[in-house]
């Protein structure tokens, strides 16, 4: 079963497709697109996706008559820097990729993240297309949002630049690690939770088939997830308001990746013990219990931390959260949740609040 | 007097000011163009440019009630790179930059470009503002094309991110060197020969005025310079076909910079011997006659070289043009004019005719 899903921005609409077994068909969609095969592409990857899939794709696209380079990354957030784009951009000119070429992604967030930044920056912008291969890649592949890392800040250098297509090939899913599944799920969950009650009961109800890789049950959740996002992201697309609402649980998960020093806890764990502080304050706010007690649920069931392990300090994590332009009058902007798929966002959050709940999220009972 | 110019581009349109001491009334500008007061800005400028106009410009914005740091690189190509691209985020990072800031160019095209995508990449993209200070950067600050060099090749890695308003203080041109000034009329020139007979008398008429650095005269050509390259961007944003025209002499006067190491011919001087040779092609496709000696004599009268020096090897300028798509076909694109003012598009120029026209540029009377 193929699903497709339009992202709607006008003139940089494009389709994200769906389904098992795509990638076997990969240069019918290159074409499909118009994506010229005169022009050579680059398909920049990581060294642990590479031995799984590239052969493939660049077989597969060679055999349809386009002309793929590859560029194979080390895995992880590092490579989003700046060396590493100059690197890919001495790749593309040896390539000989013109103003007609295409950037391919075949990887996770890392992966997407870093070639958008080049497709976003070579010649000022040539063609982009991605091929996601983690759960958590499904949030980066909607919004155009790309980037790579400086020193002293995360994501700070960027652009936005949409793809043509996404093809998310779920069978690609299959080879990944058990902490990026749950890790992936976590931001599938957010989207339920900022948007979609429906969409959460479904989530609580077959965490176990997501969890286990079940191809029908993921293509949902990811057709799901990707499209809460891309209606938050057709209304706002260059963050002005409604985009913010995509950070349900991320100033606290943030806060906890920069205090861990983004080994202990990985991103998606982060931010599913950020949605737990999240629906705590929602429920202060006066929102129902079961945002709380149903948020818990079905993070667990979806194998991610809900609690903040005992040694994190919570001065630190405060301290962490300080960049936030009106702390220092006591105050802060959080996403809270009203009932479950539903959120509002709060700009006067006493900062003793949040104190209060970090430290809560360390007294919960450990599983 | 002030003139004042409208960059016609739908939603991101810009005006650009020009007129004598602009600068003693920068915050003005900066409020009236909506630039937050809250958020920091950040000046970009070279070390040859600050000591003359910086103080006073952080001056007139800290009265005006904004926050301006700034930030010195050293003069020349060398400083669009992706390092310094990486320390100006340092800089932007460490003075509190954020979505609402605005990046200020106060210098040449070099900064000009580098601040340009700065700010088309600091958090994805914020306000930007041009402050050019030579001529040559007249053509710069329209058409919002932004870049750093890579080891391989220049302005490959940019992007497309248009100006609030240029600010274009005469005064400040009174401080540029004499190379500087011609080099900066030939593109000025160029765009008389594209696109306007009538300018192209005017220049020709009032050489020397330009030359002297004339405030009246220079408002007047730089008016009319901006004014040709808006209109030509206003049709072709991105360069899909119009916008090439704007390339007339510098095909010959990339090949002519790139053999001599961009130290003996910069590139004003470039494209005007580039300007010559176009004008040697155009009368062999049948133009008239005064096409190259009204070129000729124009570019001679503005300062500028107009033969090729003779220890220039034919060869290797024609190895330097040998990237062109067409070349080993043995054809080339090329900028012809068909009358002054007027150009085409050729796409089948003979390669060999191309290589007589370079030999004949090192045959014209020497001065
Ligand atoms: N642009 C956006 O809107 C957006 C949104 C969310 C996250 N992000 C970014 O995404 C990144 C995180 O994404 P991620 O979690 O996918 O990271 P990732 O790309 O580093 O992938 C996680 C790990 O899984 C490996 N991997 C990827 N696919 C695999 C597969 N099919 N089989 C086996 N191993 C595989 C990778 O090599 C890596 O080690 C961060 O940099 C984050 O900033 C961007
Ligand atoms: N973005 C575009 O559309 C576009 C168009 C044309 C050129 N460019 C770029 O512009 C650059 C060339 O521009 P440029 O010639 O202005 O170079 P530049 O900025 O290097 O300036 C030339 C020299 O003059 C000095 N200078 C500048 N203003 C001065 C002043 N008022 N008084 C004294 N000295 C001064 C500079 O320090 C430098 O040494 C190139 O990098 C080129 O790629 C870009
Ligand atoms: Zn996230
Ligand atoms: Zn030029």
């Amino acid at each position: 079963m193929m699903r497709e899903l339009k992202v709607e921005l006008g003139e940089r609409s494009y389709p994200i497709y769906i389904g098992e077994g795509l990638l076997n068909d990969a240069s019918s969609y290159f074409a499909k697109h118009g994506i010229s095969a005169k022009s050579p592409l680059l398909i920049i990857t990581d060294e642990h996706v590479a031995p799984h899939y590239l052969d493939a794709l660049v077989q597969n696209l060679s055999a349809g008559g386009f002309q793929a380079a590859s560029a194979v990354v080390p895995a992880g957030e590092s490579s989003k820097s700046l060396q590493m784009l100059e690197g890919l951009v001495t790749k593309a000119l040896e390539a000989g990729l013109d103003r007609k070429s295409a950037i391919v992604a075949l990887g996770g967030g890392v992966v997407g993240d870093l070639a958008g930044y080049v497709a976003a920056s070579y010649m000022r912008g040539v063609k982009f297309v991605q091929i996601p291969t983690t759960i958590l890649a499904h949030d980066s592949s909607v919004g155009g949002k790309v980037a790579v890392n400086h020193p002293l800040a995360k994501n700070i250098i960027g652009a936005f630049h949409q793809p043509e297509f996404v093809l998310y090939d779920l069978k690609t899913l299959q080879s990944l690690p058990p902490r990026d599944v749950a890790g992936g799920l976590s931001e599938v969950v957010k989207h339920g939770l900022i948007w979609d009650a429906e969409f959460v009961a479904w989530c609580d109800a077959n965490a176990a088939k997501l969890l286990s890789l079940d191809p029908e049950a993921l293509g949902y959740a990811l057709y799901k997830g990707c499209g809460v996002k891309a209606n938050v992201v057709s209304q706002d697309e260059k963050e002005n308001s409604l985009r913010a609402i995509l950070n349900l649980g991320h100033t606290i998960g943030h806060a906890l990746e920069a205090v861990a020093g983004y080994n202990e806890l990985q991103h998606g764990e982060a931010i599913s013990i950020g949605m737990i502080g999240s629906a705590k304050l929602g429920v202060r706010y006066g929102a129902p219990q079961e945002v709380y007690t149903v948020t818990k649920r079905v993070l667990e069931r979806c194998g991610l931390p809900v609690v903040l392990p005992r040694h994190f300090d919570v001065d630190a994590v405060m301290s962490a959260m300080m960049h936030d332009k009106k702390f220092a009058e006591g105050t802060m902007v959080f996403i809270v949740p009203t009932a479950i798929g539903k959120v509002e966002i709060k700009s006067d959050v006493p900062v003793d609040w949040v104190r209060e709940i970090v430290e809560e999220l360390k007294l919960e009972v450990q599983r």
